[in-house]
């Protein structure tokens, strides 16, 4: 037999999960789409029964030690997902108790952030590093702090939604799925770059490819794409983007002083496109006092296994001396 | 002999400092003006002579076990002061060395916002509790963060900074002593709603007793007494500085999730002054997962004491057993 953790990577589009053993290598994985499912309780079954499928396929005998899981909205404290801006399911979702009612499991549900940051630690950039921070950019923008060497969760397992404080006051700002005005992730995520290039197009009279796209078409990775081929109005989108990043960043710094912080995620990766303007932003904003102190780092993890493995790892960090 | 630690509190306009045993009792204490002094040789010679004639006049005998400072910008790894926007001294302060060269005791120095966290958690209102925040309003506006149980340093020993995040992001805002331009502290801070009230009876036809004053004259104070006695210009002074004070505690919620925040000094003293569109506008601006969880309240210390009494906890904490 051998000993593994299921990680599970819950974003807004995709669910991602793996059986993943203690020197993080990944035995089998798998993946389902969660926009698919408008009830959570179908999405738990197709999900329980696609990883109870892929652990038979493995060629290993599987001992499942527990499961890990990173989520929008996931608090520690009660195994649940709680009024998600991104997925399909409103309201208090309690996932663990979903999940156990299937497999006879501990289950470890946390902010998808979070699961990254732990990831970060153990397995890229972060580690040796006792206070960092790491940046999701996918659908919704997250973040996971580690202070002190050991994830920061808060009173009620909610720290690290710095997607959700405003960039823009006022009450013309751009709607967030979280039901309030001008938040970072309406800015800096992929779908908030799409806003923002959307806005570009409509300022502007200058031809760009991204034109003939409809704005339910038009996706990061055009923008991406049409800058890197030299579309200055998709540049342009990047610059601003990476603009309200730094900004926002620089005011993060003010809060808890880490020495790192690290961006991840799908609109990370076009990397001189957002890091160039989030770093220069970042800089000048910064208090002076932090000045030159904070690296603005790419994520040095495997993005397409990241996530997964930073909720497998959170799982071996709990379950394995059987601490829960 | 009596053990006592030598608490001192470095504010932008006065120097207080107090002789406190274990149990939290002051037996004797002092102060001086800090803004007296533009040399800080100067200012250190007359500190600890100060503290010299005080002691020797106390009663009991003293064993000073050691001396905990809190002042704007104090680095606990260091034992310096850095860029103080707030005190007469510009760039690095070796504040820790200047005074061990005169006495000979350990000297710890940290955020006067920090030291005033660990008097709430010691003595105060935040007694029992692990995740919470203070922010200290005087000259200027300071802020320390407890995290299970701890004060966050960070990792350069300058968390909680938060009165240099940006209100009002714009290249026409207000100056800030960092050096940058719409810093929170100057709106919010005894300085910053005097800004706000010159900016109120410029915009305004409105009669007001604050008229009658010189931008020098008009002091915080001035504000509190006209809104209390009637003043409508003075009141909408204090509702815009409520306003921006519980939007940015809103995003400072969405970085560390504490269960209370705590307003203490000067300005918070005016309880439904700054408190009531304060809560307002903190609740109104809540992330929906945080809604009705953070409680914002006053400090339960006797602000008189209160920065004195945490400087003189953090040397107990840190030198009665010997840790440094």
């Amino acid at each position: 037999m051998t000993k593994v953790a299921l990680g599970i990577d819950i974003g807004g589009t995709n669910t991602d999960f793996a059986f993943v053993d203690r020197d993080g290598e990944v035995l089998i994985e798998g993946h389902l789409e969660t926009r698919n499912f408008s009830e959570v309780e179908v999405y738990v079954a197709a999900l329980v029964e696609k990883a109870r499928l892929a652990g038979a396929r493995c060629e290993k005998d599987l001992d499942i030690i527990g499961i890990g899981i990173g989520a929008p909205m996931g608090n520690i404290n009660k195994g649940t997902i709680e009024h998600s801006a991104d997925l399909p399911w409103k309201g208090i979702v309690p996932l663990a108790d979903l999940i156990k009612e299937q497999i006879n499991l501990p289950v470890l549900v946390t902010n998808d952030a979070n699961a990254a940051a732990v990831g970060e630690m153990i397995y890229g950039g972060a580690r040796g590093m006792k206070n960092f921070v790491i940046i999701t950019l996918g659908t919704g923008l997250g973040s996971g702090f580690v202070v002190d060497g050991k994830l920061l969760y808060g009173q009620d397992g909610f720290a690290g939604e710095i997607g959700h404080t405003i960039v823009r006051p006022g009450r013309t700002n751009r709607e967030c799925g979280c039901g309030r005005l001008g938040c970072l992730e309406t800015y800096v995520s992929a779908t908030g770059i799409t806003r923002t290039m959307l806005k570009i197009l409509a300022d502007s009279i200058k031809p760009s490819v991204l034109r003939d796209l409809s704005p339910n078409q038009l996706s990061s990775l055009d923008i991406s794409k049409a800058a890197l081929a030299g579309d200055s109005l998709a540049q342009l989108a990047f610059e601003h983007t990476g603009e309200m990043l730094g900004f926002k960043l620089a005011d993060l710094v003010a809060h808890t002083n880490p020495e790192a912080i690290f961006l991840f995620g799908g609109l990370a990766l076009s990397k001189g496109l957002i890091f160039e303007p989030a770093k220069r932003h970042f800089e000048e904003n910064l208090l002076s006092i932090y000045k030159g102190k904070v690296d603005l780092l790419p994520s040095q993890l495997n993005s397409k296994n990241a996530a997964v493995l930073g909720a497998s790892a959170l799982a071996w960090d709990t379950f394995e001396n059987g601490k829960k």
